[in-house]
């Protein structure tokens, strides 16, 4: 409840022995702190104005207009005024007496062959669904600054002419290689600051290829690289 | 995981105490059976095509692309190939050689105050994200099969009578009253099992004003109802 800003728990006549002993998570104490215990279903939800029972279909034929998550979840955030959302005991769920002050019933359509659910995730899941943003699931990921195509094609030249130089292309194909190698570069899609980390790891290798460790142990030391990797 | 049809759980280094004394719920008894104990991760993921990191996203600067679950959710959705879901332990979250796994990260939105889940919660979150049907939302509640017209008329004609007969209508005014009265029954929206019901409460109530109790205590019992009321 408290991960997604619900504040309002209420009780209705609960087991006391695991409702003294209850503790709150970190950061939840003040859902706790101020839960009301009632004595009767229909004392808990009198300043409501849209009460909503959630159940496992298959128990029994149900009077009830009963709607999926998803459905339900959009008709609930769309409500006016005070909303109940009312859970039974995780063994039996509601009963009908509870049901009867419901006005339509919620149900998580979980599989055929393992329809009950932990009461927690219950809770949790349903929540989520009124707390979820529909519209971010069209919106991009805030990725990091793309590079920029002036650091691309100094990337792609760097790495043309290592690989020429090495004799990884051949001179007839070179060009066509060119064009591969620069579509290959573009698909990573790398950001500012991976180019820079790549740039780095490239001119350092181009300096070990010039300056062969085997062929002149005495070599002066290497460049600074431009940028340390950190991954 | 059982609930949403997920199979494959894949431990790292459990805690062997914890992991021993591991119960199934019910209904979940093949999740247990079926899951397999690796020494690192990279074990664990080797044949999977993604991987995706959870993350309370204010611990540290991410290098990392952050998807929030709405629009993570969708990815995984259309990913091809195996995707595996990677949750760090409930205290610590993944270290940061967890995270070099990782394709991206996946984040919960939980408020501000309260970042941090309950890691039963927040798997079971992730994989109704992956479970949920968007189209669901969409669609219509089935709801029973509604009354028609000819049903919803007898019992508004009906109503009518009794109101005029009771002296609840004034004449000059009955006929704009009609009107209202049609309009009111219609919001109620019957369907057509509850339309008999109604309609058969109110014969019964009609009975009884015809044939008050007090007046001719030896009258005739009431007339069977049509239908007995069922709430």
């Amino acid at each position: 409840m408290s991960n997604f800003g619900f504040f309002d728990l209420r009780l209705v006549d609960p087991y006391d022995v695991a409702w003294k002993e209850a503790k709150s998570a970190v950061g939840a104490k003040a859902v706790l702190k101020d839960t009301r215990v009632f004595g009767s279903l229909a004392e808990a939800v009198a300043d409501c104005s849209l009460v909503v029972g959630t159940a496992g279909v298959s128990k029994r034929e149900l009077r009830h207009t009963v709607r999926r998550l998803e459905a339900g979840g959009k008709l609930i955030r769309r409500a006016r005024g005070r909303v109940a959302l009312v859970f039974g005991s995780e063994k039996y769920g509601l009963s009908n007496d509870d049901m009867s002050y419901c006005h339509w019933l919620l149900r998580i359509p979980t599989r055929a062959g393992h329809e009950s659910m932990n009461l927690g995730q219950a809770v949790a899941l349903c929540l989520w669904e009124l707390a979820r943003d529909p519209a971010e699931a069209k919106r991009a990921a805030q990725k990091k600054e793309p590079a920029n195509m002036a650091d691309l094609e100094r990337l792609e030249q760097f790495l043309q002419e290592m690989l020429q130089d090495s004799g990884y292309f051949e001179a007839r194909t070179s060009g066509s290689g060119a064009l591969k190698l620069r579509r290959l570069v573009h698909r990573l899609e790398l950001d500012a600051a991976d180019a820079a980390i790549w740039m780095g790891m490239l001119r350092q290798i181009r300096w070990r290829m010039d300056n062969p460790a085997h062929r002149d142990p005495g070599a002066t030391s290497p460049p600074t690289p431009t940028r340390t990797a950190q991954t």
